[in-house]
């Protein structure tokens, strides 16, 4: 682990990060000593620290401790935490405040491999996110609608140990993300993911997945999607930068048996990656 | 600084409070050695632990760290926080997280003294609060509106040095609270505080006014303001632990010279106080 370039596992109590949950972050995956789309990753990380106000660090500088925490740990997940810094007491930043860059490294989660290929069953989530439109997209630390919907996820996961995933809902009931995912939908030929201008986090994933159907010539919409609409699509799938691309295979009453399209997407993304 | 009763100013990067803003704080005002209203403050932590599922940490040990406090700092403001703890990597707590507790100090702000006798001014904010009944009421460390509020009120403030708070509509346009408070007004020898079941904090403050007025036969009501009800109000005040109680004297266009209510009331609660 790395703090401001330097060893440590610690932050200072005062650090707005925990204060305020005033910070954002990236999961990156490591293969090989190599973390996959980095130049993505620091896009996004660049863009939401704009959304915050946030002085983004410099990517020189972020590249050289990426260099050294993938020196010790070549596999894994890979964490990385901008935080505004330490500051006065207070909601306002001080002017003069320094950024803080955390690095955390863990392993690889154990998911069983039947996932990716036949696919996951899902659970929609009764919490719904809230709307913000100056925080949408962005993966900021602000995560408590996560963790309440990872609670329920797990508790419904004592009654069904099959689940892989909660999808959640806004207040108007169009489905936005997983719960650590963003969604997609295959009908008709089209790929369809939810609109995320209020609420949600736009992954790097998703962003390869949408820049894939164009360069494919595939129909694409980023538009509001029901539940309802889900349930009767040819294909729903998940995506993030630790698992990939998983398809659905079940969702409320409806089953899933054949993934073509999501296949060929998966294939497309796995060969940029090789 | 006192970090699970041993002295620190730093805790783990993989504690959920940073990583998730998993957790919950109060801020306390010290006077001569005593925490002002401890009772309703541990009440309180207590109802905001049980709204996120976190074990609330027992009232003796915590009394027990903030005389421990008090000892070293008796007149300030004293901040705890805590937070669910660590735990293994992702949304979902362990089932064996124990909570984290962070004791911190600073000095009284050197607020103008008029703004209590003779008020403030105030700005309406542009950012819209979001709408999440599941986290309404509840102080936890899910922060990032009211650091945008802040930003946006020192914006403002470079314009106009005399205003003092920021006041927050939700997107419905219903006045919830200031950035660091919690609003009141008197419509005809009513007192009116807006209904904080979709978003806000519910500070103790704005509990110890609602028990005063119930105390002394004042009408009461918890319902949706509007900005432009609120402009008509015979007089509009904020509280909060830190500021105890500022009238407001001027928001938008709007003046007001006389606070006769306000300032029962401010005489109401200080006798408490003493």
């Amino acid at each position: 682990m790395l703090i401001n370039g330097a060893p440590g596992s610690t932050i200072s109590i005062r650090d707005r990060g925990l204060l305020y949950g005033d910070g954002v972050f990236r999961t990156l995956r490591a293969v090989n000593g190599k973390a996959l789309h980095w130049s993505l990753h620091y896009l996004k990380l660049k863009r939401d620290c704009t959304a915050l106000g946030i002085t983004c660090p410099d990517e020189g500088l972020l590249c050289a401790e990426l260099d050294r925490v993938l020196a010790q740990h070549p596999d894994g997940i890979v964490k990385l935490i901008v935080t505004r810094g330490e500051g006065a007491r207070g909601y306002t930043p001080s002017a003069d405040t320094e950024p803080t860059r955390i690095w955390d490294f863990s392993p690889l989660p154990d998911y069983p491999p039947e996932w990716a290929a036949q696919g996951i069953k899902a659970h929609v989530c009764s919490l719904r996110l809230s709307a913000q439109p100056r925080l949408a997209c962005v993966k900021h630390l602000n995560r408590l609608e996560n963790v309440l919907a990872a609670i329920e996820l797990s508790e419904a996961q004592q009654q069904d140990s099959q689940l892989a995933e909660g999808l959640l809902l806004d207040a108007g009931g169009h489905l936005i993300e997983g719960t650590r995912s963003n969604l997609f939908m295959v009908s008709q030929g089209r790929l369809v993911t939810p609109d995320l201008s209020r609420c949600g986090v736009a992954g790097i994933q998703r962003g390869r997945v949408m820049a894939w159907a164009l360069q494919h010539g595939m129909a694409l919409q980023v538009r509001d999607v029901g539940l309802d609409e889900a349930l009767h699509a040819d294909e729903l799938f998940i995506v993030n930068s630790v698992i990939g691309l998983w398809p659905i295979r079940e969702l409320e009453k409806r089953r899933w048996k054949n993934f073509p399209v999501t296949a060929k997407i998966r294939h497309g993304l796995d060969q940029q990656d090789a």
